[in-house]
Formats: structure tokens, sequence, C-alpha cells
């Protein structure tokens, strides 16, 4: 069965005379005496049918047209229809172009009302528009996200394999968490219990041992309690792990990502950041980088104290964030905090010199995290990649190694020095797609009130 | 720290005289007299490095030279080492050229025994390789098979990306399975009851009632309680789903993402090919199709006698497949069986026509599955686009309406006409890349047996 001969986008005024089939959604329908008027809607964009009495034409033709427009008057908005019209050129409409409707079939009726307005003229409450996710995807700001996903994706994935990169699909049922117990979600495999990955962390790095330039675009779970505009129990992680690299070599792979993603957004996304009335920002390279201790002083500059070697939350960030915006030292909101203190970082993160902060000595961390204004976007480290150095911090963080066994004893067999970074792709899209949530950022998002649809 | 200046693949006889920094595995040692030869791997291949006592030197320069080629050979293999050394011509290098060592750092050393070969001499059996899985994939057969995955992924979603699909993330975590109750994999979602998806089937479709054309490449779980070389219990499924499309629409989309699959192997992964010894059948489109009714009469032909109406399982599938393959119609093994029994497909699928097989009245679908050979590659169909047929269907088969009203509740307002297909991406290894068991395609392959590593 062919439902279409085009898109509706795909009709031009040079097809003028042109009898074409087209589908889609009954966007809206008004009628007016004699004439009926019904903009239907396709993925592609919106075209006007007019559908009149033709006046050379026999008394039963017109009878026909008469209850057509009958007809079409009376579909319910959302309704999925099959028209076919011929091509006019008409000044007035939007694209200079509308068909004249000939037939019309409704392939899928819709109830009314409707339980979200779709044209997008009632600006509806995002819990309104998740519980009606599938109907709430129709409006062209909820898709334009959606399609910026995929292209972030892609452009990510082309500036990956362009370094050699490999992409590889590590598991998600895991026999243990990366980051000890807290917001694993439980799995009964096989009668046992076993865990959601939380991150392809352990099996990344073990995968630099052998493909060395590793990349993962993937669904990753966190149990969040906290109900946040940025927290999301199912995300997807782009995880990437480099052999013979340190945090330096991943940091330059990740800006570059960034920027790969926001230069292919603003060329081949350029639609859909118009229906979303955002630019992303522009960004230059390098990123700009501060180490732990001095975001520390700027904070401490700005009248806030944090505990020497401890992390800074979102209001220590608002802050820290502000001040590095007023002095130019962002590039286009982002920047990179570097060199944390060893003990706030996972345990795999190799250590890195010592610093006094605050008359305090701290043990650093060849770690990172890139940050676009207040928001985590990624974090990274060189990883440790000797052993006993790994079993040191287990036990400093009250892990057992005995429970890391399976990942640790790799480690006598020649793992190569290496580092990596994870980033949160739909915090990402705070930033590229102007989102205020990342949960707009998913198809269907799953979190603490979340399981359906 | 920079490890090194080049991938030993880059090493050229041109480079004749410079002195480069390489890193990577030892991949074998061998010492005789005065010389030691060291075979030095990285992702890209292997160099050897010989070290020898220059004889225009200081007796003390000597002297350091004499104890580096001694401790040279007496690194155990797989160490992770960095080597400085000078570019040479050597005619009876493979590559033509080697390199004169200078100097080693030993990064990582690796304990001996090794619990896995990975020189490739031994040929280990499967169960031993995956339970070694880190140091298997150090192998280079491994290796190639995951890099040709990689390949396929990019080859599908470079396809898809050109006739306008776009890629999606839809939830893993679900309220209720699709095909019912077998197999689904439980988890606890803040204290309820949840599954892991089987497949992004629902998801997909409500998507097509917005995006109309998705793709999603993602892991998929079932608890598989058989323990066949072409079952997993997680796996990588391609996923298609088209608005305003049928069965036939699809079956072209995916013999043409076969097609573009196997192309893409035969030149950009013509190495990895060579290494697998290995070449990919020869697909021309179309692929043949056969209906279900045209394989029960070749069963029948064959001396098969199957139930009317009633699946294929692999022993008929092998028959089956011999029989078309004798009469050239296969397309490098590929063929299509078309037209399925309603009964023994998925609710969700559209019915279509009768035909009378063995005697017997038999309800058809519009419905088909892409087989290599015995192995069912990819499963799709024409989708039932209207509730009421879906309700139907779904207590023909003993499930409840009223546990899928999350779902069906979104037929009510403008579903289109759809159509799709699942596809196993590790199946699809087995005659892309010449496996004969899927784990092999995997990572770390998930299974009844196996949770680690």
């Amino acid at each position: 069965m062919k439902y279409r001969d085009l898109l509706v986008a795909e009709i031009t005024p040079e097809m003028e005379g042109r009898r074409v089939r087209v589908a889609g959604w009954v966007h809206a329908v008004r009628s007016i005496g004699k004439l009926a008027f019904l903009i239907l809607r396709d993925f592609s964009g919106t075209i006007q049918v007019t559908f009149r009495v033709p006046k050379d034409v026999s008394e039963e033709e017109k009878k026909r047209y008469k209850e057509l427009i009958k007809k079409v008057s009376k579909i319910p908005p959302e309704s999925v229809v099959m028209v076919v019209g011929v091509v006019r050129r008409d000044p007035r409409a939007p694209r200079g172009v509308e068909l004249s409707g000939e037939e019309i079939e409704v392939l899928n009726e819709a109830k009314s009302p409707l339980p979200l307005d779709v044209s997008g003229k009632v600006d509806a409450h995002i819990d309104t528009r998740l519980a009606n996710r599938p109907i709430d995807l129709r409006r062209p700001e909820s898709q334009a996200v959606l399609r910026l996903v995929s292209l972030s994706a892609k452009a990510i994935r082309e500036y990956l394999y362009s370094l050699n990169f490999v992409e590889v699909f590590t598991p998600k049922i895991i026999a243990s968490g990366t980051e000890g117990g807290a917001q694993l979600v439980p799995v009964f495999y096989f009668g046992k219990t076993a865990y959601l990955a939380q991150s392809p962390q352990l099996y990344k790095e073990l995968l630099t041992s052998s493909l060395e330039y590793v990349f993962e675009i993937a669904p990753a779970w966190r149990h969040e309690e906290s109900d946040t505009p940025y927290h999301l129990a199912e995300f997807i992680s782009v995880d990437v792990e480099m052999a013979f690299a340190d945090y330096n070599d991943v940091m330059k792979v990740l800006e570059n990502v960034v920027k790969r993603v926001i230069d292919s957004v603003k060329n081949e996304g350029r639609k859909w950041l118009e229906v979303l009335g955002h630019e992303p920002p522009e960004v230059n390279l390098p990123i700009p980088r501060i180490t732990y201790k001095e975001a520390w002083e700027i904070l401490k500059a700005e009248g806030v104290e944090v505990e020497p070697g401890e992390d800074f939350g979102t209001p220590e960030l608002r802050k820290l964030s502000e001040a590095l915006e007023r002095e130019g030292k962002t590039s286009g909101g982002f920047y990179f905090i570097t060199d944390w203190p060893a003990d706030v970082r996972p345990f795999y993160t190799k250590r890195g010199g010592k610093e006094v902060i605050g008359g305090k000595e701290v043990d650093l961390s060849e770690s990172f995290d890139l940050n676009w204004r207040h928001l985590e976007i990624s974090s990274g480290s060189t990883r440790i990649h000797r052993r006993n150095e790994l079993e040191e911090e287990l036990k400093k963080r009250g892990l057992n190694p005995a429970n890391f066994e399976w990942y640790l004893k790799w480690y006598d067999y020649g793992m190569p020095p290496h580092a990596g970074w994870g980033m949160g792709l739909q915090r990402l899209m705070v930033p590229v797609a102007g989102i205020p949530n990342v949960r707009l950022a998913s198809t269907f998002p799953r979190d603490m009130k979340r399981l359906v649809p």
C-alpha cells in the first residue's frame, strides 16, 4: 500500500498542476461556507489543503465535493489522513503553494478532546507533557530537541571515528557497582542478584588493553532519589577511554567533541534551532581550564567558604561560573575544573601532586570536570593502571578489593596507562538545545516518578 | 606524559634514521647472544625492535647496552612497554622496517604464565577465551570481529540517516513485557518491580506518530534458558520503525541495510577480513522472497512435515535453506520468508489474507523473517494501527489489554499505519564476520552461565 508520493515539505510551486498523494495528521480544520481548509502535517512540515466545489463539473461531481467538504470539516484534529490533491501556486500560503483537495481517506480517526494540545498554542506543564509524551512529541519544539539529540550523537561518533576510536557495546548487567553500592539498580539475573551498569567504566578500561581507543553511547542507570531538572534514573552516557593517554589528552578529545556537536547543530540542525528559537553558545578552543585550587580561591574571594578538599555543590558552581563568566574565563559558558582532591574522586582515579589549599595540604588527582555554567556535563581522569594502587584506593574508600577481583586480576596481565571520560548526553543538550530540563532530551524519561509511558 | 609519537603501523622505510617513541605490548622476546629481539604490538600492528651493542660508542655506553639487552630479554610477554628506537630499513622484516632499540621503559609488567595465549598459536576453547576475554581480545581475530561490529553499526546508521531516519534512545526499564511474560528480566525500580526491555517495540511504534522514521541500536534482554551458539541474554538490537509504510517497504530498507553492511565491511573492513580469513557473502538485491506457504511446500517436498500454521524450527530451516541454496533461491545465503501464519506472530502484527496450506485454511499476516541459511537474522511486519484490533489480538493470546492500557490509549489519538523490523546485530555478524558463535561478536557476552567478566 502506497500512502504517499512525497513529504509535504517537498511540494514546491514548480509542481503546479501535478496530482500528488500525501499523508499525515490533521493539524487543523476550518470550514467557511463552501470551502474547507485542512492543514496537513507530517514530520517535514505542514501544507494547506483547500477543498472547494469545482465549477466546471457535473452535478454529480458537485454533490460528491459537497459531501467531501462536509466530511473534511468534521475530521477531529490529529486524525491520520491520506489526501490526493493538485498542486496550486498560492502567493498567500506560507510556502507559496497549497493543494487543491480531491480525495481524502481517514486512516485513523482521533478521539476528542486530546489530552494535550499539539498545535503548541497552549504551554503545558512539563509533567502534563511527559505524561502525554507520544502526543507531546508531535509539537515541533519537542521533536526539534530529539532531532538535535540524534544529530549530536552522529557528530560525536563521526569525530571519534576520525581519531581511530572503535565503538563498543559493553555489558549492562554487571556483578558489582563501579562507585560502591549507592544508587545501584538491582536485576534478577537467572536467579542471581546483579545490577544495571551505572557506567561502562570498568569495562571500557579493560578494553583499552586490546582495542586501545574505545567509545560507547549507551544507556546507564542510577537510582537518583533527587528530583532535579538535571537527574534521570536512566540516561544516555557518552563514554571515551584511551590507552597511552593521560587526562590532558582526553580533555582535548572532549573539548573537540563539544565543539563538533555545536558546529554540527549550528549547520545541519539550523532548522530545529529556529523552531526552538535557540542559538547554542559559540565555543572556541581551548576551553579554559582552572584548577580546583584556583576555583577554591575564586570562591573564597567571592565570600564562599568551602572546606579545603571538599567537592563543590550546585550553589558553589553557580557562584564560581558567574565569577568566571564575568572575567571572560569561560568559552561560551564552558570551563574545565582540573586537579581535584583525590579523596572526592572515584577509586580508579590516578593521584597526582599535593597543594596547600586554605592552609591545608590536599592530595590531588589527575582529574577534571567539564562544566557549563553550574552544570557538570562530563567528568574524567587519568586512571590508575597498577593493581596495588587500585587495591589501596578501594580500601581507602571502605570497599573490599575481593569484590572487584574479577576486574583487578586483569591488571596483572598488561594494563596500559589510560585515561577517559563520561558525559551525559541529555545534559549536553541543556546548552546545545536550550532546554531547562534534561527530561526533554529523553524520548520517555525515567525517574523516581516515571515508569510509563 | 607523552607515551608515543606514532602507531607502529605508521612507521615506514622512508623514516630511516628517525628516532621515534612507540608504546604497546611485548608480543614476543627472543635473545641470541648479544642481540635481543622484541616484537612490539599496538592495535595497529607489530614491529620488531632489535637491541644490539653499537660498535662506535664508549665502553660505558657498551655496558649500558649490554644491561639493556639483558633487561629486555627478561621482560615477560604482554608487559606494557615504551620504546625509543631509530628507524632502520630491513628487507627481511615483514614490513621492510624495524627499530634499532635505544631505550625501554616497562610501564606495567605482566605476570607469567598468562591465563590465555595471545600470540594466537594455541587455539583455545571458546569458554576459556570468554573467561579471559580482556586478554582474548588482544588476539588479532578477536579484535577483528569487534572492529567489524563497529563498522557494521556505522554503515547501518549512515544508510538510515540518508533515508531521513532519526536515531532514538527508548527506555530500557519498562512496566510490562512486549511479548508476554516469558524471558523477562525483572528489575527493582524505586521499590517497584519493572522489567528490562526485550525490544524497543512498543516505544518505537509510538514514536512513529511523531518522528515517523526512527531507528535505534541498543541493548535488549531475554532470559534465554537455551544454551545455543546463537542466543544471548543481552544482545544488541537494531530496530527500525516507519510511519506510512508496510512490510514491503521495510523489507526494502532491511535488505539495503544488509547490503550496505557487507559492502562497507568488504571495503573499509578489508584488513580485518584478512585477519579472519573470511569473505562475506555477495548480496544482490532484491533478496529472494518466498512465502510461508511456499516454504511449507518445499519442506513437504523434502519430506519434512510441519503442522500447517506452525512455526519452523532450526532443523526445518536447515532443510529449507539447503533446498533454496541448491536451487539458487537465496542471495549469498540470505532469503526472506513472508506472510507468516498470524497466530505464530506477536500481537501487534497486522493480519493479511488466508491461504489453504496442507488442506487447512490458515490466517496469514503481513510479516517476514530475514534468514541467513538456518539462522533468523531479523523479523518484522506491518503493525496494527487500530486500537480495537490490538485489543482483539491481545485477548487471542491470553494477554490482558488492561496491562497494555498505557500503550493502547495512544492509538486513540492518531497512530499512523506503520511497519518495522528488529535485527540482532551479533547474529548478522555470523555471515559478515564468519563467526561460529554470536558470543564472539560481544565484548563481554551475557548468558545463563556468564555474569563476569
